[in-house]
């Protein structure tokens, strides 16, 4: 599982047409503007599970606190990686990262699996902004380079 | 060598601290407004080397070319790897895949490495806006999910 976590002055997208028939359901053309978040970019990989779901949603949360965002958004995000799970599993498990960090008290929005989406985005400018953080068992692995700088090593 | 690609309507950053001493010379705090362009986010990997740099500048060619898209912004995100190269081989593999596109005729606009940045996206919303790239010897991959599509296999 790989995400790239951004923290957001502005954000929002609009789906704009269906990609495949597991798709969530939404309102296409729907122009949907969150404000300010914690945007997650998320791409679930072919040996993902629920225990790495959680571990996901762990590190964002603590990320989110770091930060002190409480509206995170996930984002379905395959270009990540070039192993993708397949879409229906894919689904099931972004879903338990967003259940696991409204369990922990994040208000959690997701923007619709299985859509092509336009969207915009406006970036922080201080160091703590962009983090990119990759999820395997085991380790748990935290970027290096995350928090921007690519002179630091392993956070995890 | 990773690398996102996105076709924006709309683009700009701001660099604003230096974070490493290898970092290129800029002008801190400099609004830099693009506009319509591909923009392509790209991390160096450990094992990169002139001939990555070569074929990641023919794959992001090979893209500008399909989305008619003739200025390029290369902006550093070490970010999408947990192997990034060093600093300074870094900068000359991402100046190595400016100047290759220069070669082919593309505008080319490089944003500063080893500064955190601010920035704005706008994306385009359409299937063909946004691509993950993988170079690694061998073989040559492009990512699944390219083009929006988490159930299209193998473009090359």
């Amino acid at each position: 599982m790989r995400a790239i976590l951004i923290q957001a002055k502005r954000f929002g997208f609009t789906p704009v047409r269906q990609e495949i028939k597991e798709a969530e359901l939404t309102v296409k053309g729907e122009k949907v503007d969150i404000g300010r978040s914690l945007v997650v970019f998320l791409a679930v990989e072919e040996d993902d599970d629920e225990a790495k779901a959680v571990l996901m949603a762990s590190q964002v949360a603590s990320d989110a606190k770091e930060i002190g965002e409480n509206k995170i958004v996930i984002y379905p995000f395959v270009h990540l990686t070039e192993k993708p799970l397949e879409p229906s599993k894919s689904i099931e498990l972004i879903k338990k990262v967003a259940t696991t960090l409204r369990g922990e008290g994040f208000e959690v929005r997701r923007a619709p699996f299985g859509w092509t989406k336009g969207f915009y985005i406006e970036v922080m400018s201080h160091p703590l902004a962009e983090r990119g953080v990759r999820i395997r068992e085991p380790p748990l692995e935290v970027q290096p380079g995350a928090r921007s700088r690519q002179d630091r090593l392993k956070l995890a």
